[in-house]
Parts: C-alpha cells; structure tokens; sequence
C-alpha cells in the first residue's frame, strides 16, 4: 500500500486534478491520497489558503465577508465546472465555509484554523467527488472519524501517540480514500491545524499509521537537487539521501520538503519518495534510512541566511564553571533558540536566527549579559548565511574540510565560523550572507563537477 | 622599576643563586626581586615545595617529621653553606618550620598551605642575606607586611582589588627588595598560597602592584618558541608575543608561564619579559599589549591532550528551547567546566578536559542527560587533544584554514573537531591524541617553515 500525497500546485486547477487522478488510477497501490489546497495556478495568483486567511481576518473585523468568500467558493466552482462536476458538490462547500464562519465566537485562533484547515478539507471532498464521477471507488475521509488526534495548540498542533493505531484502520476500508492534509482534532473533538509544510505531516503521519509500503510526495520538481537551481546551473539530481541528510538539506534552505514532516514515516522506517505530479514517470527521489554512502559521500550543498552572532568575551571565561548556562539562560529566558555556539578560551559567540531579534529583545539581552556575567565585551552582528556540505560519507573522508576551505578560499570567501565535530553528516561554515551564493556555486563545483547529471 | 622573578631552577642551588646575584646586580633598575622555592637541581631531584609538602603529610599522619623536617632544612643548609652564610640564617629557617609544625590545629586546609608556603618564604630570606652578604643593600619583605590581601580559598587564593594599593608603598622602600612568591594573606591575617604558577601570580601582582616598567619572568629557556621543542627540532623563537596570544598558548600546553599569572600585569599593561637566568644576555621573549602582526600573523602552534567528548543526539533537538542550556546545567550540577560545544541541528557533544571525569561522574552524567533530556544517543569518548595555531593576524588571513586543513589532511590526521568564529586569535583542531605530535609537525612546517631561525 502506497499513500501518496499532493501539494498545492498538483490541485490548483482541473487541469492539474486531472493530472493527479490519472497518477492515482495508475498504480493499484495508491490507496491513500492526501491532498493540499489548491494552490497557485501562475506566479501572480493567489493560493486558496491565503484567500481563507483573508475570509478569516475579514469576518473578525467584520468587512465585505460576501466578497471575500465569494474568491474561495469561485476557487471550487471553476474547478468543478471544468471537471464537469454537479453544482451540488460546490454548494456542499459554500455551506461549509458558511458554518465555519458562524464559529467564529469560539476565539481568534480556533477560528482562523477553523477557516484555513477548509481548504485542504474541501479539496478533499471535491477530489473524491472528481474520482467517483470518473467511476473510481473513492471516499473523502474525516480527519476526526479517522481518529488523527493532534495536542490543542493552534497553528502548531502535534500528533498524538494514539493517531497511529486509530489510522491503523483505514486499512481495512475498500477504495480510494481521499485524506485532507494540514489538520487534526484534539481529544475534545476541536479542530487544530500542523505547523508550516503541514499537509506534508498529514502525509507523513496517515503513511505511519497505516506502515505504507511507501510514502509519495507528489511536488512540481522531478528530485531535488544537489544544489539550489536559483543559485547553481542545472545541479546534479539526487536519486536516493538518506532522512538525516534531507534533514540536513531541508534546515539548511532546501525548501522541497520540512524537516519537521520527515519525523513520523522516519520514526516507523517508511520510505519517502520525491516525485513530481508534471513529470510522474520521473523516477524521483527516494528518502531512506540507510543509503550505500562510499559512492557518493556527499549528497548536497544547501545555504540558508537571515542568521545573528551574539559575540561574548570575558578574561579567563573558561575557568567559570557555570557561564555557558548562565549566557544561555538569558536566551532562554527570551525564548530564543539558538544554533551553534562555537567557543574560544576568552570568547563565545552564539548564532542564531535574526528574525527572533527584535532591537528589544537584542538590547535586553545585550544589558543582561553585560550586567549579570560581567563580560569584557558583548555584542551582535547580523547577516550572516550558514553554508552546509551534507553527506552521510562525510565522516570518512579524509581532507574533505581541507577540500571546501580551500575552495572557499579561493572564490575569496571569508568564512566566520566552522562547525565540525558534532553532526556526522554535515560541516557549515558561517560567511556573510553576501557571500553565500558564491560559496555554495564553488563548493558545488568542487564537489559535484565530475559527477555526470541526471543522476548521482 | 623592574620587578625580576626567578623560578625554582634559577634558585636551586648555590651556584644558581650566584647567577641570580649577578643578574639582579646587572641592572639598578632591578629593585624588586620575586622568588620561588628552590627548585630541582636535576631531573631525579625533589623540589622543596614537594619535601615541604611530604612533610606536611608525615606531620598530619603522625609520621617521622623529625627525618622529613630534615630533608627540608638541608636543602637550605647546603645553599648557605656554600654561599658562606652565617649559621643563623638556618637557625632562622629551621625555627620558622617548626613553629610553622605547631599550627597544624588549625585545620588540614590551612596547615597545608602554610607549610607550602614557607619553600617561599625562607627561600626570600636567604637570597636575602645572601645579597647583604654581598654588599648589597637587600631586603626580605614580609607579604604580609606589605599588605598582599588575598581571599580564602586554599591552593587557590585570588588577590583583593586593595593590595595593589598597599604595593605601591614598596616603591618608597630603600635598597633591593626580596619577595617571597605563592602567598599571600587574608584580612584575618591567614597564610593562603595561589593555584599552580604561584609566584608567577606574586611577580605580576607585584609589578602591577608597584606599576613597574618592565615585570621580567627568569626562567630556564632563551625564550618562548613557536612550538614545543620535544615535538619540532629547533623552532623558532618568538620575540614578541600579546598577552592573548601568550594566554592561548598556555592554556594549550605551553607551560613556560601559567596563563592565569598573566592577569595583573595584562590589567595594568605592564609588559612581561620571559628570559634565561642561565643565559641573561638572551633578548628573551616580550609580552605586550599589541603588536606588529603584519609581519607575523601566527605566532606559535600549541597542543594539549586529555580531552574528552560527550556526544548527545536528538532528533528535532534545535528546536527544544532550553536543550542547551539543562545539558550545561547537568555538567554545572557536577562542578564541570567545558572547553567546546559544537553542535549541528540534531546533535551537540561538549569537550571538556577529561581529568574532571571519574567513571563514577561519567556515569552520572550520561544518566542524567538520558532521563532528563530524553535523547536518542549520549555517550562518551576519550583521549583527544586540541591543537591550536595561535596569532593575532589570524583573523585577516585569507586561506588560512585552507592551509592547516590542507595540511592535515597531507599528514593523514583526522580531524574530529574544528572550532573556529569565536577567538580572533586562534583556530583549534580536534584531533585523537595520538595524533597531536603529527599535527603539531605538520602545521609548524606549513606556516613556520620559511622563517628564518631564530627570531620571528
């Protein structure tokens, strides 16, 4: 059993859906499908679920609600009418969104995930209702009756150990079972949705649960890429990584897939695979536990900015027992994580996403540190860029940062920080944000230029 | 005004004491005079720090103290003699030790330190009566006296912010002052000694005290070389080193002056002479606030072994606010200090210096950080050691790590650990011990190897 999941631009349109029915008839496997809103038909268009969010903000301030839910039902109906669907398939919709809408005395939070989780829920109930008009035994599934039970906190929910064994069940159910990504319902019955790529958890979670024998992430590239294609011309495709290298990759600015979907088919051992609803014949890319590493030690070079260094200095800070904790019980105190800390004798810097920084929260740290450690010197610096060569065979190769020094060293780059030592299947190097395409152009062509694309 | 400290080797016969005569007559500007205890005369011999020390046991267990005072009393008694010294001056020095055997009521702690403290002491009153012996007009000066305030901590006394003020009146004194070094006492009027490099510690705290020109450190080499001499044939002699760069070299290995010595004269911006009371005409080895390091960005490469590494492992772990700091908190709760912490996003390891770990602190920790942390992998290795290039240019030296991991990797050392972004003074290696000589060899020859011997 296969469950395979669409993103936004596989059902933007009918023509995309039509796509994706015909991917779904042509393997017997495919029994699960979970499905995104639909998402952006062209660049300038806006995706359904920022049209909910939209409705959302409307109803609470109580503006021109006719109008803004007249742009999501338009969404469905045009779909419909173009796959030749009843009409009563978008007024189960409207109704839908109407209902939703008198929720909103509920509370702010419950109600906008209320509204925005519509979107994946009515794509699925469209999808089936396309699948049965094509004569296909096909159901749309209730997140609720399916028992994918999720923690209360909205826009951030998390699966609950018991989901699995209730989706154990869907199983046993004959069909095609159309499954609505992006949400789950607490023990107490009320509707919250999964943090960012969430329709992607869904996928991850329904594919645990019922121990598919494979887990289809159907997406709009033919694989991903050893490198950003934005930043590196025609970069090899990846055939197979393993989770903690797409872990890595997706960290590190590789946007195909996030990191936090990957956990629950990684905690049963389901491999994912990469595949692309435009190019289905495409072999994709396979995400397993394991992958024979000698050929390839290196799979990808990925960048991500937007990072700040907290840079601490304090005669004999080394001999104090306790400063480390003491400095990062400030951040704590804020609510800051952090990412590295690479530390000297006198000096520490901690690194850190920039966008958790207000000048605020900068300047109430900054007196923290200098009031209650004593420190000879504190200060922040932004901008910089984590640049990551990942590879599960890294940890085996001899002269590899040797390798990736020296070509940074001659595509002029100064690197701020090296982190080595920790993760076995990852190096990063902090340079200034400016110089981070740079730094991943020339570290993929030491890496990558002799290897012959498509395939690694 | 000069401040001169000669160290155990310098004082520890009479032959040397001669040199040291000589030396501190050489120059009027020498007025203060910091020694040590009289040190080995040769490699199987025992220095009188550690006789006084066995002699403090043998007292506290109810040994034979009458044959443990005498080892003591006749190191002394053969320097007297062989300087023609009255008599007395061990009459003298053999009444203070046993009134010193009287105080061992006053607790373990503080007998100890007394007992230590007197190698010092009467090794200042007989250089002492040495130098009047000579003509000379010289004084001993009693730390107590001269008001060096100290606090109670035992082995590890830290000077108070007021004794340099109570120093300062040693310049209003006539003729060459002796001072003993490793003590000083507390507001009560109790002896405490200083940690390791003790009268290093003395000598710096009297220059800094007296805002000496110049605070010259005697010891038994030319100067301080770029590497260690038992690793590298021949390596270069350093004429001018920072005190950052001085502190980073200590701290990994080069023990020609304890890094925590250093403190007072750096805080005062007295420079320091390391010199050769074997070899006074040596220039020595200057230490200085700030140098040329156009000329010379790296100034020495260091090494220190004894390290061990925790690794700890959890998936999604860069997302758990606070994951770092518990895990200091759990080292913290065992009274660990850390060296390093590299951390990538699913995994951190803290190195720390090893001695501090029994199996039995082992065994608590890795528990701890099991149960309270809830990690999926913790566990320890041994047996590393940190490699350092040291240099104030460093920081705007392109390449440079290309260069030291490209020469690693020719001298076929692993590298576990890089730790590079917080010093702007130094890059630091992990490596397996057994590989720290390579290391050191191979990194000397890269970047020493056209410097003309012997000034860098």
């Amino acid at each position: 059993m296969k469950v395979c999941k669409f993103g936004g631009t596989s059902l933007a349109s009918a023509e995309q859906m039509k796509k994706v029915a015909n991917i779904v008839r042509a393997d017997i496997e495919r029994k699960i499908v979970v499905v995104s809103a639909p998402g952006k038909r062209f660049k300038e268009d806006t995706k359904v679920t920022d049209l909910l969010i939209s409705l959302a903000d409307t109803v609470l301030t109580n503006g021109d609600v006719e109008e803004a839910l007249r742009l999501v039902v338009s969404r469905y109906e045009q779909i419909a009418n173009e796959l030749n669907l009843p009409q009563q398939v978008v007024t189960i919709i409207k109704d839908d969104l109407q209902s939703r809408i008198q929720a909103k005395e509920e509370g702010d939070k419950e109600f906008v995930d209320l509204m925005k989780a519509s979107g994946e829920d009515n794509c699925a109930k469209l999808f089936a209702s396309y699948l049965q008009s094509l004569g296909v035994d096909a159901h749309y599934v209730d997140p609720k009756e399916a028992g994918l039970l999720v923690s209360k906190e909205y826009g951030n929910a998390q699966v609950l150990p018991e989901a699995y064994d209730n989706l154990m069940e869907l199983r046993n159910k004959e069909g095609i079972l159309v499954f609505p990504g992006f949400f789950g319902y607490t023990h107490e019955g009320t509707l919250v949705t999964f943090p960012r790529g969430g329709s992607d958890i869904t996928g991850s979670i329904v594919a645990a649960g019922v121990k598919a024998e494979l887990y289809e992430n159907f997406t709009d590239v033919d694989s991903v890429y050893a490198a950003n294609p934005n930043v590196v011309k025609n970069p090899v495709e990846i055939k197979e990584l393993t989770y903690r290298e797409m872990r890595e990759l997706s960290y590190a600015g590789f946007s195909v897939f996030h990191d936090e979907a990957l956990i629950p088919a990684f905690k049963k051992g389901i491999p994912v695979c990469i595949k692309n609803t435009n190019n289905p014949s495409a072999k994709g890319t396979m995400i397993v536990s394991e992958r024979n590493y000698m050929v390839n030690p290196v799979v990808g070079i990925a960048s991500d900015s937007g990072f700040s260094t907290i840079y601490v200095r304090k005669y004999l800070m080394n001999r104090e027992v306790g400063f480390g904790r003491h400095l990062l019980q400030i951040l704590e105190d804020e609510g800051l994580s952090y990412e590295h800390m690479p530390s000297g004798i006198d000096d520490t810097s901690i690194i850190l996403r920039g966008s958790q920084l207000t000048p605020e929260i900068e300047e109430r740290i900054v007196k923290r540190i200098e009031t209650e450690l004593h420190v000879d010197d504190v200060h922040v610096e932004h901008d910089f860029a984590m640049v990551m060569i990942v590879g599960e065979g890294m940890r085996k190769m001899v002269g590899l940062t040797s390798k990736a020094t020296t070509g940074l060293a001659r595509a002029g780059v100064n690197i701020h920080m090296i982190n080595q030592g920790s993760s076995e299947v990852s190096l990063v190097f902090g340079v200034k944000s400016v110089d981070a395409d740079k730094a991943v152009s020339e570290l993929y062509l030491d890496f990558f230029s002799d290897v012959k694309s498509p395939v690694l």
